[in-house]
């Protein structure tokens, strides 16, 4: 870890029990109040940590779904059935836990495949190789997080004001993040910046984590709720935007966390260059655009009663809450991957990568 | 009041006490949990109440600083100091408490001039005669209200999507309101509308007391996010945005809660009219544009501590909380008011109003 990446985090956020039966992570659903880390050990301990966002975030999402997959499979033993099928029921049972960020299914995918490739072999090997690629995901991811906070960075100055929305640094990644990621590098560089940092409601991802994220590593922050971006940006404060991605479809398309799409809008209309940042396991070329991203609904209680005191909404009240929008690719200034940057017309900067 | 404001508010929001030396307010910052009536008796809990958003809304602040400052007068006494010195100071007292809202230094303005274009007269006259003043302009309020309802209703069809922003229903003014005026009103005729309510962080206005007003009035209301107005306009839901204001300034431009700027822009974007509603008693022809009108910052507990059960930023953590934004007057479809709906040149149409 670079020295700035381990102000932020003690550990690892998501990693593999010692025994390799289990997985642990950095519960964010306690931060910034409390760094408690849990061990995860049965399918259902894994699905609701990712269901109810205790490790959140599309690539970290992805490692520690890899890494559950395999650690569930070190557990199998002869009873449960035959270890192809329960391989492949534990990864639909996974896969389950929520729909929009590509990644998940990717790494549960990529994990199968190996394994499936793999059947003619013992056990035994299938697992040492499983325990391999779960780790290579996870390395892998590194080197993206890397590579994205180069190209990242060379889109900003020093000096510059930065908004961001919701949480893409190293507790929804792995190590640099993506969106926070160029902001971390560059102070690393002796870069300053100055960053805006939406509080992200319901779940205020920005308020509880990218703040912490961004005052560990010593970088300037200023915390605004999400309908503060326009006047911030009308302040003339804000010189680009940077956010992550869930899944980005073939035409360049982004789901990302609700509001996204509004602040995409909002820096249109001031004329402030808007840039995505992701891994291109983040891309799904299958998902022509956004409008066939399904979207995850939510919890009213979310909005009505979480962190509350006390409910802060009339009981029974409707409420509708969307975990992610789509930002129409038209709006999108770029989007950086671990590739280069890509702009548009995306259908073909887009499928290039994956030439 | 009306059967469907009577539904609302089972009393005033805002009345004069018994004794005529006391203002009586329902505490808004205890809704929707708790509905408790407060007497203000002080000077200083006059200015609190005010401060802290017991009572609040342009046109309700209006209204209870005129009372405030009949029922200080009718306290005076000759130990206090000379009558219009005394008067004077409580106005000055008062009109601290908040700088965006035009409303409020209107209403003492008024209340002030009445007084000393009687004082030749016997103190006990000049009191009388403040005593018909704030109950007129309440009453005038009322009127307003009503007739803002009636234009605003003009704009709307039946079955309509209904954006708004904060809460400018009967609670921040008198009976019907001003942006929710028209939906109470439509109802009243047996129309239908949906109305998606913006939360409003950080005071939660749209969450406390605008989905807890429609929903007594048997609107069907939907609680969002702020950041969800974006995905609810993109799904097709919306057909018009009602939002009230704080200060219009002579060009056009408009100061209201924090967010209504970016609620705007999203609007211009999706091709969906924006209409701000409000009497004309918070148009100020004196401010030239936007970037004249004072903008109130506020704690920054009330992002990160204020309602919750723990803070919900990490400690220290720098925040900007500006309780208003200005919405630039070629954003605005409409501006509705009792005398009418203004068009763009918004210079020539508001200047009509006064001419």
């Amino acid at each position: 870890m670079s020295d700035i990446v381990k102000q932020v985090l003690f550990s690892e956020n998501v990693r593999l029990g010692e025994d390799e039966t289990s997985v642990i992570i950095l519960d964010q659903t306690q931060l910034p109040n409390r760094t408690v880390y849990l061990t995860l050990r049965t399918r259902q301990e894994m699905y609701d940590a990712i269901r109810l966002l205790r490790v959140r975030g599309a690539p970290a999402i992805g490692i520690c779904a890899a890494y559950c997959l395999y650690a569930l499979a070190r557990q199998w033993n002869h009873r449960d059935g035959p270890f192809f099928q329960v391989l492949h029921e534990n990864k639909v049972f996974l896969n389950a836990s929520r729909p929009t960020a590509v990644n998940l299914s990717w790494a549960l995918e990529r994990m199968e495949k190996l394994a499936i490739s793999r059947s003619d072999r013992p056990i035994r090997e299938v697992l040492a190789l499983m325990g391999q690629e779960c780790r290579r995901i996870h390395a892998e991811d590194i080197e993206m997080c890397k590579a994205i906070s180069e190209y990242g960075l060379s889109l900003l100055k020093d000096g510059d004001g930065i908004l961001t929305h919701c949480n893409a640094g190293p507790l929804a990644t792995s190590r640099y993040g993506t969106a926070l990621g160029p902001i971390l590098l560059g102070r690393e560089k002796g870069m300053d910046f100055h960053v805006y940092a939406d509080e992200t409601r319901p779940l205020l991802q920005g308020a509880r984590l990218t703040a912490w994220e961004l005052q560990k590593a010593g970088v300037d922050v200023t915390l605004i709720c999400d309908n503060m971006a326009s006047i911030v940006m009308r302040n003339g404060w804000v010189q680009a935007c940077f956010v992550g991605c869930d899944r980005v479809a073939a035409n360049g398309d982004v789901a990302n966390k609700i509001g996204t799409s509004g602040v995409a809008i909002l820096a249109k209309h001031y004329g402030i260059p808007f840039y995505v940042l992701g891994p291109t396991s983040t891309i799904d070329l299958r998902c022509p655009d956004g409008d066939h991203i399904p979207i995850e609904l939510r919890d009213s209680a979310e909005l009505r009663e979480m962190w509350y005191s006390e409910p802060m909404a009339p009981k029974g009240v409707d409420c509708y809450n969307p975990a992610f929008d789509v930002t129409d690719h038209d709006l999108i200034s770029g989007i950086v991957t671990e590739k280069g940057v890509c702009r548009a017309p995306y259908t073909e900067s887009l499928a290039a990568l994956f030439a």
